[in-house]
């Protein structure tokens, strides 16, 4: 079957042709019907190289999929071949204690995983060919009812990182309390959606642009402001002086995590989601008091199948672009050059 | 100053002159806005006798009232004269581990508590007349922008219980969990509210009448089933067999909770909300495993912030019938008779 | 190879030959370093009858299991041969939402289990054999270091079970908190020092035996009350007047239930984990308000690796007589006779 | 009276005569039986300057104060003369949503509270006298049987800070988990036994002092580690190569932030209590994923009460040196000079 492969480190992608996956015990072969298009991808074009990762190229590309059931192997119980299913794309070992959670993200044998801190399509053989396989029937989460494999695709990765950085704070989005998310991109515009579906929580939306806060403005935002060196006192303005109780950062870089701790509340959360390579001073006075400081890094398994009823309820919209599988390439010099409008899904074993 | 009265226990209320109350050291008076009329009055009325409260008549019934701060006493700070107030009901000690938490409907010390298991209204004067005294400033929570007196009243008591309710469910709520409203009256139409707002979880309503169930179809019920033999299982049959996470019992006699058994969750809450008399005899093999099942009684101070937040910003709406103070007594016969449509708010202090 | 089996409903256990097991793919047979022998064996034997499960004799008895890893099925990774293991007992489907968080006593897909409602040793073949299958390897969990298999066997249920329970009452059990554990028998007294170990609660124990009550102080309650009608009043003395916060009802019948109900307090747990055929009437005004009153049975996977790591570190002893595998019969007549001294455990492939 | 008093910025405490305090409404008069001499009060003397704090000198030192209740004011329910207390210290609003939990350290309303950001001893009159005044009755604790006034007094910031520090991490310290504690002094010391109280976590202690390791180890650390380039090896070594689940840092310079980063655990807690002046660059690669890093200060009213429980059971010990009211400007040279051993506490209202 033909598929599109990292054929090596610093190299565009190429369609090659590989053998069709048969599945050995315990694992499954998904056809896919939607395999996303990621940010993450170009990294892993241009930026990884040869001993930084203890895998490599060649491989298949793709880490955001959803299909349906082709072939099971072997010992597999409670799925049917053509079933419409996501992947959950972290593959641990499935026995430590962060895997035995479904929390597969932090495994902490990677010896014993897959395909240690990811899965297919970082390493291992992804989602942009007609079939992919998927070492354990575990990695598959059925799909709800009315919930297309070209939408699930992408709230594998996508959906489910914003949804695991909201979910930690729950506790602190009580009615009155304020979220403010910094960047209304791919994943701060789904972390708008997500907080306003499972909270009563005030949100506070910031970018630099104009049409994002416009976007944000649709989708829900009580507020949205421009960043600049006004943003801080706006939001504390915002919220009787007191700060935002917890901050999501899209962007990740000096000035967003800056803005993250001078708009942040005594006892809140501020959570770095975009990899835009900052990083925060934290000491005792540079930081509100116990204002929780922490990265986050895509999801658990329960929470993918929380994202995907939320998406299947209508409460969780992306906009996404249908690309034929020969139109794969295309789609990544598109995001490459910024001219893609929400997400990019090539759909390689779409048949319909 | 005019107060409606309860003169004696199993009798009717009645108006009366009564000197306006002085504030002592860290008292307030409150003019009184809104002042709810509801269901508990006709039990102090009718059902109480000698003997069975350490409390008892006469006292100026009221215990769901907002208003405006009159008089400060001696050591009062954070509050000024004409602030928007409402008045936190239960009256407890201050000081022991519930009080410390804002939770002083379980007080445990109510020897050293102004009112016992309640406040004004239910034994100490309450909120049906001009003015008010409330022991602590600690009872007063200051209105957010834009919200009425005449419409907080309400919401300390029937807005209170069932947000209560529902906050002790909130992890549970889950996006893909359901839960289930039994009784879509005074409370249960709030609740089913709360639900939406704070939450993803689906909401079942279940009501004996219809108009009730058009009602909460109306407010956003994701399923209205009328109550009968057939309910248990049509709630299985929406929850792929596994029942309702949480189910919020509003009636409470033994058909609600019967029911509320029987189509709950392995691992769900059932709160019984409603004082309808029933009881639900737990054992090993009659509820599902470990199916929480507890009462719920009013709420805590910094739960009565939240629901005037929730309110204050349109995520709860309660219908309200404004009564001038002197068809108090009217209200009340036709709460009896179950003429009122929504909440009667009895408006003594209102000068506008 | 021999096993211990039940032949039928109503009957007594027999020595028999059966084939050794072969693991088929994801599976892997254990060689049983101890069985533990247990009160629901005497239910099997004795209560139950054809039909009233899904499944039925002949079968190998034994579902507190723990020995070494004899054979690995193909596509097993993470465990090696020899490695000592406890076997997790209650078999699910692996991918429901209770399984998906290791669950698996409450998995919602029972046709996709291998055993609904319990596994090995409870309709399939147990440990009361040489070898023993077990289906999943994700049902082992490798044994600390210096915990031996014959100790480690009981506490996968025995320990399991009140951890479990305990567990879910952790955050009431703060400093200054009072937790009464009724019935200091085989889960009782693991009950009790699970709460020592994990928390700074006050225990107070109550049994009607003097024996009991003895072994409870030695185990470090603060306070043991023998049972009768002024039991609930020496625990309110005890806690102030308020009640305990938590009471574990290792026993569970009406008796029990009742002194629950009477000694708890508000927002209190009352967790029924013994199956003495009682139960308690759950209304507005017989229980102390926002008691939380439910069942237990079992615990999750991640819960078990908890009660190993216990018990490996010396803070959960539980007193264990051997029993050579000839030996098992006379072990479950003196259990029924009540002749046994703590956990009888019967150690059928250890060859040491 | 005599109080020992801070005259100015950048001076010594000197003795000097000043009006016995007289409560007014709602206020309480404490005659003082313990008072805690603090590195918080070096700094006062020797860092601090005009215009830095909305208040200032002269006022009387001591921050950590018990004794009995000797004058109560107007209004004040639930106390009795004589009856022994601890004070609480932080003195908020009362009002606003930190304070109505109790957390009066982050009041959000300083401007309505007695003295923001702390109290009697850091800029109003503290415990350094016969009597003290509180303005609140809320912030006076009732001391449990058996515990000295001289005891309880440094238990109240000294014992209350790493309380906090440590019951925000009590979800992350189940069975099987590893804390470190850096720094073994009169923070950390207080630390490693409220972690061995409250939790079965193993906690590794870490000091340059092999005293202090010593002394670690009497107190139930399971490893004692000396603070080095090998350290942070060392405890990978020690708990699987995953690291500790929560670092409890009562030193805060540089090299020991490091330190809790390089052995932290993904998802783990990483707080800064020592005021060590260091700071740590939190990015998305520098520290593990979900690492929460945050400062602490001080604790709530609600924790207050559970540490002065742990110490009247026996559970927490501090070692107390007594020092006549005479001999306070003593005590503090001692401090300076590293002479003490333990908490040095005066006792100036003692007359036992």
């Amino acid at each position: 079957m033909r598929a599109l492969r990292l054929p090596d480190w610093k190299s565009e992608p190429v369609f090659a042709d590989v053998e069709e996956p048969v599945p050995g015990p315990g694992q499954v072969v998904v056809r896919i019907g939607g395999a996303g298009v990621c940010h993450s991808d170009l990294h892993l074009m241009h930026d990884f190289e040869a001993g930084q990762t203890p895998w490599g190229p060649p491989f298949t590309l793709g880490h955001e999929n959803a299909g349906w059931v082709h072939a099971l192997g072997q010992g597999v119980t409670g799925l049917e071949t053509g079933q419409p299913v996501a992947v959950y794309g972290p593959w641990g070992c499935g026995s430590c204690r962060n895997c035995r959670l479904g929390i597969e993200t932090y495994c902490e044998n990677p010896a014993a995983a897959p395909a240690p801190g990811g899965g297919g399509g970082l390493g291992l053989d992804g989602g942009m060919a007609d079939l992919m396989l998927v070492p354990h029937a575990r990695h598959l989460v059925p799909l709800p009812d009315g919930l297309d494999p070209v939408v699930a695709a992408p709230l594998t990765d996508a959906g489910l990182t914003p949804y695991h950085a909201v979910r930690r704070s729950w506790p602190k989005l009580v009615p009155g309390s304020t979220a403010v998310v910094i960047g209304i991109g791919g994943l701060g515009h789904l972390a708008l959606q997500i907080i306003k579906a499972t909270t009563a929580a005030r949100v506070i939306a910031v970018d630099a642009r104009e049409d994002a806060l416009a976007h944000a403005r649709e989708l829900g935002a009580d507020l949205a402001l421009p960043s600049g060196p006004e943003t801080a006192s706006r939001i504390k303005d915002a919220t009787r002086g007191v700060g935002a109780d917890v901050v999501i950062d899209c962007v990740g870089n000096d000035a967003t995590l800056a803005l993250g701790a001078a708009s942040g509340r005594q006892l809140g959360d501020l959570t770095i989601v975009g990899i835009g390579g900052g990083s925060l001073g934290v000491s005792f006075f540079a930081v509100p008091y116990e204002l929780s400081v922490q990265t986050t890094y895509w999801g658990s398994r329960p929470e993918l199948i929380e994202v995907l009823d939320l998406a299947a309820r209508g409460l969780l919209h992306t906009t996404v672009t249908r690309f034929a599988f020969d139109d794969a390439p295309e789609a990544y010099r598109m995001l490459a050059r910024g001219e893609l409008t929400g997400r990019a899904v090539v759909t390689p074993g779409n048949r319909a």
